[in-house]
């Protein structure tokens, strides 16, 4: 597995602050040469240890309704169901679970309608499927994407290029 | 509410395609100036219609276990437990739901210690917490951010401030 | 138990089309006196076997939320509870079932954040609840309250105050 | 959407307390004139905001026995199975809902033995239902049809047509 | 509905005493004469308001297993199957209810083995079970055939064949 | 433990059929004497291999609701609350068993208010019960006490007392 | 059945300490012959009351994950479907169980990948089960062998071959 | 972590097929020196890999009753109550499980009444658990320790210590 060091983890908890901080900024911070973190960054992006992308806010955009959605496969159809829900432009997330439910997702809708739609009409013709199981999304509290705590990563470190 | 036009849908196509998409580049494809696509952006950051952030893959900076949690708090604790989850690092997404569970979190782990300490050390000291039911993902198949299918914006339009 | 006649079947069968029908329609249509049509739906006011109300369509007066929500309560609690709830304006049904749930209610809101404060602030100030499960309206197919069905009154009466 | 406003409120809380007010009772009470209510009523019949009904006590016309009956549809049949319990006289309310049971009824019943034949004979006719969960009404505690609560309306309105 | 009276209650009471009570001992009890005791029991054996039986301790006679059995039978089988159920020596008690499990019953094996046959043999061979739940008896507290509390009956009457 | 032989199981199954068959005819049909079955009816009824008892029909003596209870105690509460419930004469079956519901009862109630009284009365006395679920039974099948099957016998065998 | 004393009771606790445990050590902690020891060890092992077995640390062979699975399969597939799980090795126990699952399983496997193999590709070629419950061990506590708990033998015993 | 090479797998498979089996024979059958195989089986007991074991019938020594028990502890006492379960001489296995049990545990009671009296006095006495649910086995299929299967090992290495 691809390690990440100290001075990974620093760049990493600086971007995740500020997906548009530049390069010329997290080296004055971190004390290390602009060149340093341009190498940094490019190898994590070829490791795919992360990527830029924009999060949109969902009712911004006109999705009101945001859905998790608990799903029992029929025995033998969890991969084939789980690849065309992949497919689906409203499914933000599915994941293979422990539980009743073997497949959960997360998806955004237009309105009540869009989403009764999507489950008669778009899982309907997904052969394989057993029981859905729809929870309504109230209030949202946290949707964020910075794994890396305060205090995890270590300063202390030795240019490496230098 | 903030309203987005054609122009706005077009522009959030080709970020959540590429979030480092140059303005340049973006000027070119929907045939705008480059002023443009510099004002839509910022005034859909400023009305936060999206933000950049950087997407990290959980496993390989460390975190091996994801788990969809299921919180059933006592009537009248939902905010204060929901508030407190919100500050956990280890918790990516609370909202409340309709159903069993009065709050589902997203949430990742080191190991499954870390789970088992998450549940029994940072949950145990929240007030309020009747039941927990954790869902453990075994295999994950989708965690996309792109709302926007392929179709739904319309290229004709008139530049604005021509 | 007040017994109600076929005439009585009949006249409930014509108001239940139309709330508005006149005594005088209705005398016709069923070949008895405005008088016996009078006294049948006086004595079935008095006897509280119907009454003229006024059905709203919820969302047309900014009711845009529906739920049917399932209270479990702490035994020797449900009268109480039962009674509380009576009392809020959002609720438009309460009664004691069988199954998990021995209260099952259904109530109207604004919008979600209605719904998430009557849970958190109404229903959290009812001593005596254990647990609460919302299931939120997708789509509305039925909402009658016409409960007599064609061919089950019997015209051939005698009229009778003749 | 239609709007209503305040003094639409005010003549829909007077009729909710009481189907058989007078216009001129209610002209009387808002301090506008029998014309004004006129209008406004017939208005709000045209836009379908509200209709004049009879509500019957269901035990007083002989049906005994009321249920909630949850329903899981098999995927793809739910509109089907909704538009047919639609046409069943049994059924005053049906809804798709979130949570286990997409279909949720409300239906009112003779007697013990009419409502298994409703689910033996009527329920097993329809094509695509998975699963039946019948919860039995004990004890009723409220069925009201007042949605507007005390203090919602405002008086102070200038009359319209004046 | 066949009437009983306040006579028939005190023998119904004498009689779930002691099973082998004689008419004798209760018409002097009743202080009415032995005549009056038969005619009654007669009328009430006629009527099928109560009937003589022996009741065995199964563990006595070599049925260790007692369990009850939920049974969610597909829409339209129910009868059917509850009529099959009937014809089980087994089987002691069969009924539809309220709930998830449409069909209940009370069943007496010899053995776990016996109660594993039973399931998988005997159910098996039944067209129209969806699923099968079983619930083992741990430890009996009561099983009592005592429906008439001290207190019901009233000893004022008259004796009507006299 | 009490053993039962063939001659004993003959003549439970001839008293099963009908228990106020006479000790000669069932002597005559068996071809053994009547002292002999007088013995044996003796003796097991002094083993409490079985008890003459009276069955009434739960309905002809006004008891129409019957419900199955179950009862999910406090740990530690579980033999009180049996032995409790032990002493409502609501009560015909009280018995621990596997599942969720650690006590399942039978009971029989004149209607469903007395049910609900039951539940919101009787049981809210008793301390230690945690969850309770009501299922109401809507047809009955089979209540039968006749556990020894045809065939289940054999009828070579000594007299003993000859 | 075959009894056992309590100097099989005192060999078996010796052997549950130590599986190793030689029949000299165990002769003399008893004080009876070393031939004794290995007449009841025999003995013990032709009935099949015990074997000498390897008990490996799943995790150290590298079987990171343990699941206990609840299968619920279709009536009359039980036996089939228990017999085809004995011979899968990830099955390292099967039973038949009262409750919502007839079959509960404990399996280990490599990882997670291999246990979501297992439920897509293995368990999908049995023919009869309806659903699967996979649940997750977080973290062991006990994993023992030792049933016989300190003072359930008695040492007080006359040596039998002298 | 420790790692098994292909030797140490091929000793393991011999021991599981028989736990008595000769260090001769396997040296012998592995084509390696017998001192190899103590040296090998020695480093494998030093670190715990496996160890040596009696697998006793609990049916033949006197245990009737096996039980799957999941327990929901209250948040916070998880771990506590797990260890007072590791002190249990009933319990074979405890865990800490993803899903709505927390803890899972497998034990051996005499009978049906020793069962009822853990969870009434054994388990009421332990503070923290919230609900217990018990699942009694009725027939077992497989109880084994055989992980590794046929195969799995390769026969070809090298003597390590010639």
């Amino acid at each position: 597995m691809t390690k990440i060091d100290s001075l990974d983890t620093s760049i990493l908890k600086l971007l995740q602050e500020n997906g548009k901080r530049s390069y010329t900024e997290m080296a004055k911070m971190l004390e290390v040469s602009e060149g340093t973190i341009r190498t940094r960054v490019n190898r994590m992006l070829n490791d795919k240890i992360f990527e830029f992308i924009i999060h949109m806010d969902p009712n911004k955009i006109g999705l009101q309704v945001q859905a998790i959605i608990g799903i029992a496969t029929k025995l033998g159809y969890q991969e084939q169901v789980a690849n065309r829900l992949n497919q689906c432009k409203e499914v933000r997330f599915v994941g293979v679970f422990s539980g009743r439910h073997d497949l959960i997702l997360q998806a955004y809708f237009k309105n009540n309608e869009a989403l009764v739609d999507f489950v008669n009409e778009e899982l309907a013709q997904l052969e394989g499927i057993d029981t859905v199981d729809v929870s309504i999304e109230l209030k949202q509290y946290k949707d964020s994407f910075s794994y890396i705590a305060n205090g995890e990563e270590h300063h202390e470190y030795v240019e490496e290029n230098s």
